[in-house]
């Protein structure tokens, strides 16, 4: 009984998801992008188990969520990138992304121009969105966020991180675009190397940032579809091209 | 002395201004955009004053603010839209354009694509950059608003609204464009008509919406330029064009 009672569970999830990429390929209705369906993950890194756990440490606490790993002595190993969870594995920036996909279980989708539907967006913070993008011979980290930098007063935070160098990161353009009900918002910028670190870059705000009040504009029915578009930005100048 | 202190000061002033002039042409280089620099004012309406009285009273409390004239009785008169001063003027709508510019001393420009360059941005909430916009046969107003929605994280908000009905506003959509740095964000929306209060429009948050940190990084010695262009929106379908 409880094996049907399951599988009837799954059939409607299934339906329900299906039912959210119609609506997201509706709306985001040219010929070719992908619909990315991306469910919630309460990130493990900010969760009150671990803060207590750091709090064992004064050491630690002085140190800044990205470098955890002083112990690195080879200049060419990275720490894991994934901002979801402390964890103490290291190795070459081109093994990254198998180590994000295997151990983490971050998608990776192919395309310039995709769809990413961040469901549940009414989930308390700290909850992270997250995929790998593959675009242009490289592979990008998009992030969304739900933060309260402000106790009470949750908001969205969404940028794109190349899995590479800064010098690298140099030659791309990201552009994350909402768009529904006759409104729309759109940010482009430069992406970050994942060596920079997530955090720092939601901490300084250099990112798209939504309140509340704006992310349920932009929703529907509890998802938030998001365009991202990457694109070279060879002799890139922005402020000469508007 | 004074007089020539006074004199020196207005001509650094005039300078200062030129300066700003000169950068922000410099940022939005296309040809025949007119640069408007526009200074900030102190909002009475929301002063510490104003609400020392209006908590005098029970009754104007539970009030919205927009609709403090209770006593209009022809249809066709409409309340001030200054969104800076509680002003007990009314009048029809075709004359709320001259009463801004002649009680309120708010400028009006003409063009289909101007920039609004912001000054002192860096003042207390709250404060008010307000400037009237003549294009396409219609006038709008654009509110920047500098404004604590939670004490203590001061955040600003523009919109654009159209001194006209709510039915001649659907004809339009409005965008305002940020741009610097390599950092781009863009609001695209339908204008509201000044009938519906820009109050509640921003405490809506159906605008567009920027933290300090955002406002930062998009100013440029204290100045916040922003892009305005207006559009005619027949058969506007902002969803179906993605």
């Amino acid at each position: 009984m409880l094996f049907f009672t399951q599988c009837f569970g799954a059939v409607l999830d299934l339906i329900h998801l299906r039912f959210q990429h119609y609506k997201a390929k509706r709306v985001f209705s040219a010929a070719g992008q992908l619909v990315c369906v991306v469910n919630p993950t309460h990130s493990l890194k900010y969760a009150p188990t671990r803060c207590a756990a750091v709090q064992t440490s004064t050491e630690q606490v002085i140190l800044p969520p990205c470098h955890h790993h002083e112990a690195v002595h080879d200049p060419q190993l990275v720490p894991c990138t994934c901002p979801l969870f402390s964890c103490p594995w290291e190795g070459h920036l081109e093994v990254v992304v198998s180590h994000l996909r295997q151990t983490h279980r971050i998608n990776i989708l192919q395309g310039a121009e995709i769809v990413f539907l961040a469901t549940d967006m009414h989930l308390p913070a700290p909850t992270d969105w997250i995929i790998m993008h593959s675009c242009l011979g490289h592979q990008f980290l998009l992030v969304l966020r739900k933060q309260e930098k402000y106790e009470g007063h949750p908001q969205f935070f969404a940028t794109m991180m190349l899995i590479g160098t800064p010098t690298q990161a140099d030659n791309f353009t990201y552009r994350l675009e909402l768009n529904r009900n006759q409104r729309r918002l759109k940010w482009e910028a430069t992406p970050r190397s994942v060596l920079e670190c997530v955090d720092s870059v939601i901490s300084d705000g250099d990112c798209l940032v939504l309140n509340t009040s704006l992310a349920q504009l932009f929703s529907d029915n509890g998802s938030l579809a998001i365009g991202i578009a990457i694109t070279t930005s060879k002799v890139h100048n922005a402020e000469d091209e508007m």
